[in-house]
């Protein structure tokens, strides 16, 4: 079995464990996922948090794609604005096989029309900007994370392990997904619809 | 007040959540505390996970360092052996105000010898390896986390965010430390001396 690619994407001031976590899930499958970074201009992509990764262009994953990542964080609040940044997420997205969003990632990819009728859910603490960015959206204020067709969106930053653990067990098994909590020693909630932190 | 410095120590095939998941809760901290990565001979340190971080030599960690972050990962099993960095931990941890393991990372510092008469934990997958780098630490396989001293030491992985947290509430208040876990949702495991994943 052929290696499946993960392109994980990073804009300047990105949530360090929005991109991680999931990370940490799928990196230490090393014989099935394969993981890499990118960003729209290349280059070092930077945080607040002094995080820095030597980032590729986004034109230049390739369109066999397995999982597109989308993380959250500070950033968002400008790349919502960014068209040409939005544009080509709406691209990738169409041709990759899963998209997945951790955090307000999810109002980047709402930007794009692509979760227009779907459903979808984002951090408990930002929800009604995230709602601002995709009126069409059938936002879900309780789950720990959401899936509708090929679209994986999770609730706020360390949720994005839990929705990695997710997609591991709709592939893997359920008792896979778990050895590897186990192995992280993460309090996984396994019950996507069940968030400690839902929005009132 | 000035900004406190923390030193994350990386070497090849660190873990990944193990550094990012304390980044993510002092990194959002950022009128408080500075993250800076660093290696014994500095430069681009990789993991299996795709993780490549630019790193600034050891040696040039100054001596009024407040956090000392030592994480774990499978390089830990070759690093154990290398003098010239146990040497250069022993030294670190010695002038740092605070020092902090995550995982097997405790097998490390254990090595350097400080841990010896102290109360420590690590992963608990990996309990019996760590044990052997440190006969004379008084090892605890029911933590979470565990504080003697100035040094704190977490159980596996995610572990690290609960230390992490746990730091934050002795320096910051338990309900500063409570913020921050809702603002990432992270379910936070507040009891240090209870772990889901305790060793038999």
């Amino acid at each position: 079995m052929r290696t499946m690619n993960i392109a994980v994407l990073l804009f300047d001031d990105f949530e360090t464990l929005d991109v991680y976590g999931p990370v940490e899930v799928f990196g230490r499958l090393v014989d099935i996922y394969s993981v890499a970074f990118y960003s729209l201009d290349g280059g070092q992509i930077k945080n607040k948090h002094g995080v820095s990764v030597l980032s590729a262009k986004l034109e230049d994953i390739n369109k066999d794609l397995e999982i597109f990542l989308i993380p959250g964080g500070l950033g968002t609040r400008k790349e919502v604005e960014n068209k040409l940044l939005i544009d080509k997420i709406k691209e990738i997205a169409t041709f990759s096989k899963f998209v997945l969003t951790v955090c307000t990632g999810s109002a980047l990819l709402a930007r794009t029309g692509l979760l227009d009728n779907k459903t979808a859910t984002s951090n408990k603490r930002a929800f009604n900007w995230v709602i601002s960015n995709g009126i069409n959206v059938n936002w879900n204020k309780s789950a720990r994370w959401t899936i509708d067709d090929k679209y994986y969106t999770s609730s706020g930053v360390s949720a994005g392990i839990d929705m990695a653990l997710g997609f591991i067990s709709n592939r893997h098994g359920i008792e896979f997904a778990r050895k590897i909590a186990f192995e992280i020693e993460y309090n996984w909630t396994e019950d996507k619809d069940n968030d400690t932190f839902k929005a009132e």
